[in-house]
């Protein structure tokens, strides 16, 4: 048995587990200061990566080929590793409980090559108490070790945001916690010498995994309330964009848009908390009713659009609807959890004819999508209606005259983001 | 009839209703401009400030001799006025509903007086709407004008911070609109003369409106957010200061704290919307959550100070427990809508001795403040549990080694505001 020692070696060997949006910046700022082994169960992600291809487009070619890592999807490479982190993804079931199947078989494949004096450090958003009570009892029988004086364990949130040019990894504060004392010292030096921001050395794991859990609950629900308002305000006849342009004029406001909530952190982090609370009895319902609002929001839109739609005596049967944008956030291809779906399947309960325009979306992945037409030529003069649903800077460029010739004379345009000014649509959420 | 033009002249007379936080502040701020009437029902706050007394502690004796305002509850002095500018509380009846009762009576007053070519204004918070439903139509019919041809309305919603020294009626910029184009134009150039921070001309009375409502709703739900944070953290043994002090690193979190809301304007603001949306309707379950959550804040801080006693074996019924603080606000003399009350209530179901200890507020108020028993000098050595719960700086003043004398050798003190460190105090919420 080895132990990590202060200051830390070059030659110390980090594996990083799981190479998506989390895993591999990490991989990527480490390997300017030790040997690092990228993991990722997906041979195709490694394939990719080995030709200098990042599909979560955070790097370029020339970015990956300077950058000095082993990409690899053979388990056996885990072997001689000082330090494991961990960054796979913690999705939901379909019942909205946390789903830790991956971070189990994280825990489950690092056990097979533990080491006395390894620390194993996971990055995944977890509810309170998650790492110690479900992935260390994992790491201790498999590896037949005993956490604090074999090995250690260590907790680091992610805070990446996906397609943030100006939030980078390196710029981010940086959360770090540890088993004891020892290991939390190592832990803060490891990510302190990646981390120009520097860290915050939490005191324990469990409150590093709360702050991590607290901090996209509270988006979620700041967005949920401004939904709330829009809901409101369409009943009142009154433009939300308006409403909340003249409150941000005061110091205290907090500029938060309406809009749908997908992808896999925002809509989802929150039901981990909420697992834990009820599992402990307590009934959360400021963040579930939160949730609630954000989840129908498509229903929503769809009725808005119905609405406006039957105002103007469109046939709902017969009308052709094109929806512009898939993914679940502006100016990046991930299409996990986004809400559009949902958006586009309620719209297709009336209505049949259903275009998706969405550039940024990966083509082969687009055949992989059930229920959904991609169109990548929108028809000229043959839509009554368009929901503009992903702020694409592809959709600004587009501009709004060449949105408005999709259309049928009297077509209606429905800005759910805000892209274009109010008098340049017909309706905004 | 007279109609009021650009430039305004100095020789305009405005007559402001209702002398409370927000009212002397603009009665002051436009008497170094114009003609100034301040007028308040109480005959006792007229007679006050023109002794040079503001109970509400914004103004100096000095301040209030130095500015030439004629204070009055003689009603005959509104005649001749200008613009009338209204500014009475808006709280809300038991059952939670709007309380339009003075801002009809303000309403029915200056209707009496109103002149062809004035312009009346409201700051009072209200649900978009409310001043062209409610209001308007006691105007015109008590006067007998008609609106946009004989006289004009206008909305600038309050924006004052009770006791904050930074952010003053002059350096916040001022929402304002009119009834129409004209009337807009002067309420604009009106505000503008005496606000530094400038002015922004929402586009309609229901739009200023429905900016101001939201402010404080956006506040109310996110303190119920960290509220229900709180209560989940106490089931999991974790300190909430902690997790929020550690989420704070992130650029995007918002440093809210958990506490009792209470006031005349963040609990009370969020019934006025959501009376509104349930009128048409809606049912606003996020806004309400987070009413519910805050409103049921004192009960779970009784209860988690009786767990705590328990467990140290403490005898309810024969304790003895201090609060410090009763007012609404730190370093604030005001009580109305204090949860504190309902804590000192709660307790009291349990325990018979309560003493309360609240330098700031007023003697002759106390008097008048029913089931509160007010302790100017608390006694040593006595209390099973002081609760520190409101953060006035006299509080710190006193410090921690002064406020533990009171206790017994095994009291508790309970620190709901976080005034202390961790270390120094048992608990916090």
């Amino acid at each position: 048995m080895k132990n990590i020692t202060l200051p830390l070696p070059e030659t110390l060997k980090i594996s990083i587990i799981g190479l998506g949006y989390v895993g591999l910046p990490l991989a990527m700022a480490f390997a300017r200061k030790f040997d690092v082994l990228g993991f990722d169960i997906s041979s195709k992600r490694i394939q990719a990566l080995n030709n200098g291809e990042d599909v979560t487009n955070e790097f370029s070619s020339d970015e990956l080929s300077n950058r000095s890592i082993t990409f690899a999807c053979d388990a056996d490479k885990l072997s001689s590793s000082d330090i494991f982190i961990i960054a796979v993804p913690t999705p939901v079931t379909d019942d909205l409980a946390p789903d830790l199947s991956m971070l189990r078989e994280a825990s489950t494949l690092v056990a097979q090559y533990l080491q006395g004096g390894n620390i194993v450090v996971y990055e995944s958003t977890v509810y309170p108490g998650a790492t110690e009570e479900e992935c260390l009892p994992i790491l201790e029988k498999i590896s037949g070790l005993i956490l604090n004086q074999d090995f250690y364990l260590g907790y680091s949130p992610e805070r990446i945001n996906p397609s943030d040019k100006v939030h980078k990894l390196e710029n981010i504060t940086k959360i770090v916690a540890g088993s004891d004392k020892f290991s939390a010292n190592i832990i803060d030096a490891l990510y302190s010498s990646i981390i120009d921001a520097g860290t915050f050395l939490a005191s324990s794991i469990k409150v590093a995994e709360a702050a991590k859990v607290i901090e996209n609950t509270q988006r979620d629900l700041n967005i949920a309330l401004i939904n709330e308002f829009a809901k409101i305000f369409s009943l009142i006849n009154l433009d939300t964009e308006e409403v909340l342009k003249a409150a941000e004029t005061k110091w205290n406001f907090i500029p938060f848009r309406p809009g749908l909530v997908g992808g896999h952190c925002i809509g989802v982090d929150p039901y981990y908390l909420t697992y834990k609370a009820k599992k402990l009895g307590y009934d959360p319902q400021v963040i579930l009713s939160g949730r609630a609002i954000n989840d129908g929001m498509p229903h929503f839109i769809a009725e808005q659009l119905f609405n406006r739609m039957l105002a103007q005596s469109i046939n709902l049967n017969h009308a052709n609807i094109l929806i512009l944008g898939y993914s679940f956030k502006e100016n990046c291809n991930d299409f996990r959890n986004t809400k559009v779906h949902d958006l586009v399947l309620d719209i297709k309960n009336i209505v049949s004819s259903v275009d998706v325009y969405d550039p940024i979306i990966d083509v082969d992945d687009r055949k992989k999508i059930e229920h959904i037409y991609f169109e990548d030529n929108p028809k000229k003069n043959f839509y009554d209606a368009v929901i503009l649903a992903v702020a694409h800077d592809a959709f600004r460029t587009l501009g709004i005259e060449k949105i408005r010739s999709f259309c049928k004379s009297e077509g209606i345009i429905y800005d759910l983001k805000h892209v274009f000014p109010a008098h340049q649509v017909d309706m905004r959420l």
